[in-house]
């Protein structure tokens, strides 16, 4: 990165907003990189270019954070019930991978590099403090040899690994974000969401806020809570949100794992550039400054949030250059009839429809009721036994080459 | 592609299912390097790495043919309406840069590479038929000259376009493909489906079809009466297929371009990987053997494509490694009601929810009852006046940067 | 009725629109009087305060024919699988309190009565024509006696036993109407619809159509095809229609009937009065001129059919002194903003929301597509055996006292 | 009633459930006999027969309680806004023919009858305590002169005049009922929905509750905040709940009144029968005990809350001669696939479709945010100015003539 000093995160956040980027995990997925179970992110190492061009997209979409694709890539993770990505990858060569493939991209705009951790199988096994902050620590040191500029503990569903995972983070000089897996229900083991935010500024995050697993309003229904429970307690940490972009008015305290259309029937719940727009409008409003996304999250989304804060950054990205603000590109089109949609004003009333009458608007979510230290959530090496390999194309011979 | 000969389209499809790829146009759009409106593919040139990544994501899902991407890739289309793709390349250069990523990918597998031309604003201007095949006879000399191993006249609402499309494919030695973008209800100047098939065969097409425009239900309705028509007239055409990956059950017979949601709020009717298994099985039960995709076809729509007919190919996708077939790799998931559902009959039966319960099931198509002929569907040059162009950000200052 | 000649409903017919009345099985099952699953009329003779009032309301909302509630009212349908109906009273004895009912309110206004037939269990198990039109004879006899106006053959599922109940009502010298029971999918022998309505008109009835199992939109379609077929034959019947107050899109050719919702959840699927509107404007501008309803039909809907057709009849019905056109009535309601719906075009362009987010939009009828000749289909006297009786009240006691 | 002494409201309610009966405005508006908007009750002198009809239905159905059909028959209401009513019957005069009808055929059972008063246009005009409580007082005598067994105050958004009605029926010996038209909300001039439980029984309210404006689901929120509020304040007056038969998730804190559907196309919000079997449960579980419906109720929705609760009472409703529990009247049906629907899982399990896929699953309700005080609310004896009458039929003539 030469011989110029970056300005930090600390710094840009105290300017204006800062725009995160989208979900690695299921967008990679989609395109044929990652698995679906494990979600472990091995990918860094067996297709570095895929990894490449997605940090490449989301840049160009307005993201001011490369964030290099570390989710899960924690050992007790990349051997979790018969994942196979540990045997043949340790999680130091991922983690090391995916810090060199952001770097490569932030240098290409004026992006950060951040490293991020996620909690563990061994915290949901009750291994205890000490084992699971070993997992913590052996990515940290990671991050830290390949100078990411912050750190992240994300996607924790409970606030006690969260505050271990922040004192960890703390060993080193980097400033610190946190953000919860949660909702305005708050984590998992009841701790009030609002708590959840003054436990984790208190434990020493400078950004908090929350990730993943709730749309999002539910998730700025939850910033609300830690808003107002941040200042009752005369703490002033930036806030951060990164929502999924699937629609989940239905679901319930864990969000959409919950909801039976997790993981591969979640399409029709996927939100709009427009949802987008409105998003990154309330988030701005209520004094989030990190705003970015998570899992179903693709560039055009991130797009349509630097767009909407264009004038709040000063700049509108770079991928606009193919993007007209409110549909104004359909000008060129050929039908009269779609050039008509070319404003705002249609694409912000419209309600999509789904094409699918055979559908509910809502779903009933599963979720057995179960928490950390439940015997049912204690993970182990061995896939799950039980129902074997399910054949292929419903045929049933023996179809196994691989060479397409 | 050295010394050894490969085997050519007619061959395979005589010997079993061939898989096309899925859409770029839309994919790209939502990556950030196509502009929804003129659509045109000036990406090939801009930004290469791009095209190549979704190239061999197709790839690796298992198709078996790279289509360049040309589509509305013609001189006339490129300056249509105020694009200003033309002045910056020309259409040939448009059109050798896509069939030289399409190429490089190709040799990568065992993929053949094809090269397409669709409807022309000329012939939507009247401009007559001299005028129509010269805009295809300049891209066709390109394909030509890069060594494209078939050629495919896709996307035409008006049969007589289309004859005049094959006409100017058969000057040359390739076998040819060609599907029209209609669905049960015939062409826009009401010839039926199935007659338009037959013309299609008589006009010298080896492979005929339907492609865009509707969802796999509602474009397998056309090719029944695609099949009936042309054994009715004794013909015996291959057929293909490349339906949206969006559900249109509400489309009128212009198909999805008059849905209020299109391009910008299709997602709710975005379908699932499983949908695509029931499309693939469907399609090659009624003697379809060119299956692929088109707009909304994501390289997991085509996955599932390549796993449902894993029998009858001999083989999997190389991307299969990432995916247990129907959601087998949901047996690594930590949550025990998630592994629940890494089973074919939990995921075949679901209908999933929208999450949007102030949206319809159904839409009513705009369509204002025109087409070719009609004034007001000639194209210009000029971008067309009136509403001025729309600020990004609802900000009222002049925000024009693009230094992201 | 005394020394005057109530004009007859043929000249009635010719002069302009004649209204029906709406459904007395579905209304006097709702109000507790008429059992689901053998639907007999027995509260003819049980509460005959019932019916009148029923009939009262009807002439309030603008019928101009009080239809005898007879609906299978024939002795083999009132001992069929289990009905007690037949060993109380002898179905000559409900047919003829059926007709005194409806002549006791037909002379408090200027309406016609009719007496209506429909089809046999001794059909559907194929007893033979004898057998069949032996009970028609007998219901028909009772009319006869007991002087209604004219005669209704009605709810018959194939042409054929239609045929035979023509034959039997033209043994008298009454008008005849006859309406099946069918969509635009034709009899369940598949004959189509256009054949129904001309082998209807050749048997000799004098007016012809359609009523029950399918929503006025499809109902209308079906009459559109009798239409043309009748016009292609050069028959000139009347037309009638008499569908379902219940949308119906999704049912197959079988009607409502085979929707998972029947009869005890259809609900959702009631129409609005402005619903009643469109459907009545919709019949009169296709010709048809008896107009009435089926199943679903209270007395609200038919008012609503005459006040649409009020300028055509020249007349308003008595009940519109309690319903002002349109919603007018809302200018005397408190609220100011429930006051702003006091207008046609509030009401017309509604689209009513369900309130019901884990329903969805259409089902999936049941039907295992057997019809009248297959065993499935016959009758016996004795209640179905297998599965006992389900107690009362999820209780686990003998609950049986009925003292209210 | 002669010589035996009836036992009394508070008596059974110490015993069992109380089955309270539905919506008169509603049924006699749909049966031709209530005029919506005004909504007032002078059907009872004009149709008296279509009263007795309604309340021996409900009597049938179960209901234990006949209440006097006198809602919104206030002076104030009567003349209120152009309404006619009061310009040819007293108040007084509707009220006694209320009470004469419902002791008619109270007396055909076992029956109570009970008087009711609820909100005022005096209070809603801001006209003070002494206005209101005359326009109360007047109702009151009328009800104690006619030997009704019980009072009670229902229909009231606002707590304070709630209290100003109660205080009137305590001037009398009766026992006093009290329900408000609000749900887990609160009342309008926003106090809690517990505090308006302990405010109704401290004002001396025998039993209290909710009616009218929320679903079953919403309005047992509301009860169950009330029950907690009452624990803790050591009060212990019955409960009563008498909700809608329309689901209204969507509604606001004022109800259905702000649903664009209200009031004329509700329709496809109504529930099932098996959705008040369900209501019945619930609302019993929770120890209400005074169990009844309002807006929407049909006597066969009462049916079903008298068959769930039949353990419970002892007996099943004299009605269920037609009903068997739980669809088993169905095994007397003649097609195979509706008598396979002939129990209690099939009915508990289903969702049903609405058959109408261009509506959304949920409404945004009006609602302009005003109340009690606001210059919005004063009402007037004249009919509000403006728009004009609506003319019936969209005919463009004098259509007049009243002459069914």
């Amino acid at each position: 990165m030469g011989g110029y000093a970056k300005k930090g995160i600390l710094d840009r956040l105290a300017q204006g907003p800062v725009i995160g980027d989208g979900g690695f995990v299921f967008a990679l997925e989609k395109r044929g990189y990652v698995k679906a179970g494990p979600w472990t992110p091995e990918v860094n190492i067996e297709h570095p270019q895929a990894v490449l061009q997605l940090h490449r997209e989301f840049l160009r979409a307005g993201s001011d954070v490369m964030q290099a694709f570390t989710f899960y890539a924690s050992d007790d993770k990349l051997e979790n019930r018969g994942n196979e990505a540990q045997q043949k990858y340790s999680g130091a060569a991922i983690n090391k991978a995916g810090c060199d493939l952001a770097k490569d991209v932030a240098s290409e705009g004026d992006a950060l590099v951040l490293g991020g951790i996620c909690q563990t199988p061994s915290y949901l096994s009750g291994l205890g403090k000490d084992a699971v902050q070993n997992e913590f620590r052996k990515q940290i040191s990671v991050f830290v040899e390949n100078g990411v500029d912050f750190l992240l503990c994300e996607y924790f569903e409970h606030i006690e690994e969260m505050e271990w995972a922040i004192e960890v983070c703390k060993e080193t000089s980097l400033p610190v974000a946190a953000s919860m897996c949660i909702g305005p229900e708050g984590d998992l083991h009841n701790v009030s969401t609002g708590q959840c935010a003054v436990r984790m500024a208190k434990a020493g995050a400078d950004i908090v806020g929350i990730n993943c697993h709730f749309d999002p309003d539910t998730s700025l229904k939850g910033m609300a809570l830690m808003k107002v429970a941040l200042a009752e307690a005369g703490l002033k940490p930036y806030l951060m949100v990164q929502p999924l972009a699937f629609h989940t008015p239905d679901a319930g305290k864990q969000g959409f794992i919950d909801l039976p259309e997790f993981p591969f029937a979640l399409e029709p719940r996927i939100c709009t550039r427009w949802d987008m727009h409105k998003y990154a409008r309330d988030a701005f409003n209520m004094g989030v400054r990190y705003i970015g996304g998570c899992c179903g999250f693709e560039p055009y989304h991130i797009r349509a949030v630097a767009e909407e804060l264009a004038a709040e950054r000063g700049k509108v990205p770079r991928g606009s250059e193919k993007h007209d603000p409110w549909g104004g590109g359909l000008m060129m089109h050929t039908k009269p009839w779609v050039r008509a949609r070319a404003h705002r004003s249609y694409w912000e009333s419209l309600k999509p429809s789904s094409g699918q009458p055979y559908s509910a608007a809502l779903s009933q979510p599963d979720g057995w009721g179960v928490t950390a230290g439940n015997k049912l959530l204690e993970q182990q090496k061995e896939v799950t036994p039980g129902s074997g390999p399910t054949t292929i194309g419903d045929c049933n011979g023996s179809v196994s080459a691989r060479n397409n």
